[in-house]
């Protein structure tokens, strides 16, 4: 398999956690948001995934964007180590969580979101990273109250194995620690993070650790 | 099973086409997102959903949010008609597609993130539509180009059958309507939105045709 990644974007900081946890091994294809005014939005990159965005997974002839897709045919194609409990119930809080993160944080910090802020809207620096902080903070506040106290929340997000909610949060964790976002209020978001960096799967996916590191 | 739902919301436009695909009866309990101040926002909804968003499934004990884990929970506990295709590879494009809009235009044009940039970043009324607009109209060309031409695409996003794509996609291109986006380009989207638009499912679950439209 190859994915087209970039060592920063978190949409393929969770990919890369799937395919460690799965022991698939891959290609790094690096696609640089920032060269060239963005190789992501070269025509051989948007022939590939047409909403010039990573991560694109390549299987054979299958070419894949948006993660939470890759994330459920990884899953589906590759069922062991699973990332999803076995219950639908457990299947459906856990992918709740991961939605979470993945539609109601991740797309209003995107690259191209704070790019169309500044140069569109010529909003101030300030005032960019007043909207970085609030969507973090509001989606993870929202976050902790689904993990904390609740039952099925055990070493991971559900239960004793890291899943599809593990590895979305830990790259969106690492963005909030980047941009100094306040995670005080969230002692359970922190305490899951720190168990997952225990794992080889979610520190060699890491954005330092990716062969396009800066 | 009860369907927190608001009219006008497009997420829960998307479960209500679900449930009416797959024939199953539900209760709406109404969620108004402009009175008193959001009823979203109001401490006995919060309680049910933390992220103060809907819409929310309730089905006997299970309390769910986020309309993509929804429609997979749906999928997996009625799975008859199937909303995702036999294979591994149409369900993986089907669900790309749909989170194309879930995750690239949709919580970029909610509710929360429009009264976000015109009461805390004071950003003019055409600045805003221009905002919406702009999503709106890169996400839906995105759609537009793995839709057309490819050799999947058929009466609907995906071979001769309604799925999780359409009923994405139907609430966003009504959005794109209200907000009078440029949907010239789209002839593919178009032409499905219209072969949707012919079936009960479709139509019972658009906004006017809820209790608690205006």
């Amino acid at each position: 398999m190859k994915l087209y990644s970039y060592f920063r974007s978190s949409a393929a900081y969770r990919v890369r956690i799937a395919l460690n946890l799965k022991g698939l091994p891959y290609e790094t294809v690096a696609v640089h948001l920032l060269r060239q005014g963005g190789e992501q939005l070269l025509p051989e990159y948007r022939r590939l995934n047409p909403t010039a965005l990573v991560p694109t997974l390549v299987d054979g002839d299958l070419v894949l964007g948006q993660s939470m897709a890759i994330l459920e045919y990884l899953e589906e194609t590759h069922p062991q180590p699973p990332l999803l409990p076995p219950d639908a119930a457990g299947r459906a809080r856990v992918r709740a969580i991961a939605q979470t993160i993945a539609c109601d944080i991740h797309p209003l910090d995107n690259l191209r979101v704070l790019k169309y802020l500044k140069h569109e809207m010529k909003v101030s620096e300030e005032n960019k990273n007043a909207w970085y902080k609030h969507w973090v903070e509001v989606g993870l506040a929202s976050v902790e109250a689904m993990l904390a106290g609740h039952p099925a929340t055990g070493d991971f997000c559900h239960g004793d194995r890291p899943g599809f909610a593990d590895l979305c949060l830990v790259p969106q964790v690492a963005n909030a620690r980047r941009f100094d976002c306040d995670l005080s209020g969230m002692p359970t978001i922190v305490r899951i993070e720190g168990r997952c960096l225990e794992l080889d799967a979610f520190r060699q996916a890491a954005p330092a650790n990716q062969p396009d590191a800066e």
